[in-house]
């Protein structure tokens, strides 16, 4: 049977954007709960700027706590540049992401650098993380459109995903950070990237803005995609964005995977009590497009109420 | 630029199954609203008894009020055996549907017959329309999933949907009625089907129970499907069938296939008010999965660009 892996990237792109302090006893207790459903990877934390992402400011304590309780656990951890990777590395990180916006103003607006500085700096700092023999993912953010510039030109995206490639990402992520994506022009890209990379090195990430990414995500694994981020509940969003929504929720991936025959090794019971948890954490409802369905599918889990 | 074909059955599966009776002029203003966004093809209403499904008691007046004021709209009914085909001739109709259940026990609990006489009477009200030079739709219900007996054998679905085509259906509609179905059950059904009779002759009918609508339309369109069944708004459900949920919304499927390249000739805009006004019918909020920005983007609040 096919496998399917998925990063669930709620500690990190899900929390980000919100607004009150998730307290890291509690963060812990997510990836713990995410864990326990048998998701076999992690987006854990953002070692960014205390100012810019408040949220992320526990980042190295947070870190330091999951290599304690959870040593098996494969997490990875954000990192802008090389002062982020080094502090990452010195919390025990093994495995780093950077980001690479594929647009000029996107660049500009959310790091005030132009393209070509920004793409350097992601080579180094993936250079740097393979000298340190971290496992590494690089994000091609915007990948398809920008909300500043439109349409994002395909040439430019395979441009950056094969530099981030030869400057050493074991895993390049195509984010369609906005939502804009149809499947058609995920099986476009996709097709076009699989053409030019390694498959097995491609990772998808997607929004679901416009409630296109379950549709999305079977078009990339049709191109022959095997790694997807998503986020359980569909928290999520990027604070840099306008109008981008939660990312692709974890249990509407695993429902459309087990069902079309991929074997994900995540329970969707174990998700809904991360979602019931993240609930809790967050005081509003969340969850996927498939979450009425599963609530009644699971109806132990009825009862538990967001608490607001 | 290939062309996707919609019929938006809302004024008949979506509305079939509501609590308050909605009136004639009501459901021609809808229909009138789905032809003004550019919709090509209606399932308007059903000629079943008007004990078993009372909302649809109007069926004779609604499809001669439509055939008077919108002419040149193609509009369809449901019948349900020579009875109601006699009925819909009678009211002008001149394309009508028959749905035939794939399993046994679906057709004891919905019309009281075994599948051997539904069969048998879905092939009888085909011939009897081909001679009244009818065009013909032949729906066969619960193809992927039975709620009584669950997974429906896919030689079912093929031997009948075959007899379907060899009574004369000119359209055969593979209808996912519970909304179980998942983008790998659609491709595996729908290949296979392409396989046995004409792709251009087949149609797709899905619903949204489990949040996987799209997906499942984006596989039958993989698959070579150019007709897809949706509703407005997602209105809909099934009264015979415990667990279904709205239709696949037109609104999403038109968002979905217009970014993917296809031509629906659809307006969203169009859509929205169709959407606003069975809002105001039904006194609930409608809407697929693409509401929530679709509302955003022609309220002229959102700067994110609709993609091409």
């Amino acid at each position: 049977m096919d496998t399917l892996i998925i990063t669930d990237v709620a500690p990190r792109d899900g929390l980000q954007n919100q607004p009150t302090f998730v307290p890291t006893e509690a963060k812990l207790e997510l990836i713990r709960l995410l864990h326990a459903a048998g998701v076999p990877s992690i987006e854990a934390c953002s070692f960014v700027s205390p100012k810019a992402v408040p949220q992320m400011a526990d980042a190295a304590e947070l870190m330091a706590a999951v290599g304690r309780r959870l040593p098996e656990l494969r997490t990875s951890a954000l990192v802008p540049n090389q002062k982020g990777l080094e502090r990452a590395h010195a919390a025990g990180v093994r495995e780093v992401a950077v980001v690479l916006s594929a647009t000029e103003t996107m660049n500009q607006k959310n790091i005030n650098m132009d393209l070509a500085r920004a793409t350097a700096v992601c080579e180094d700092t993936l250079q740097a993380a393979r000298a340190l023999q971290l496992r590494t993912r690089a994000y091609v953010a915007v990948a398809f459109d920008c909300p500043f510039e439109g349409p994002t030109p395909l040439n430019t995206v395979l441009r950056l995903a094969i530099r981030m490639a030869r400057a050493g990402a074991d895993e390049i992520v195509i984010a369609d950070t906005i939502g804009s994506a149809s499947p058609g022009t995920v099986k476009t890209r996709f097709d076009a990237l699989a053409g030019e990379l390694p498959v097995a090195t491609l990772a998808a990430h997607f929004h679901d803005t416009r409630g296109m990414a379950v549709a999305n995500a079977w078009a990339a694994i049709q191109a022959g995609i095997r790694r997807l981020d998503a986020s359980v509940g569909g928290i999520g969003g990027c604070p840099f964005a306008p109008g981008a929504a939660g990312n692709a929720a974890t249990e509407d991936l695993v429902l459309m995977a087990e069902g079309s025959g991929l074997h994900t090794g995540i329970s969707l019971s174990g998700l809904l009590k991360a979602v019931t948890f993240a609930q809790a954490q967050l005081g509003r409802e969340l969850g996927g497009r498939s979450m009425a369905w599963l609530r009644r599918r699971y109806a132990g889990h009825d009862a538990v109420p967001a608490s607001s």
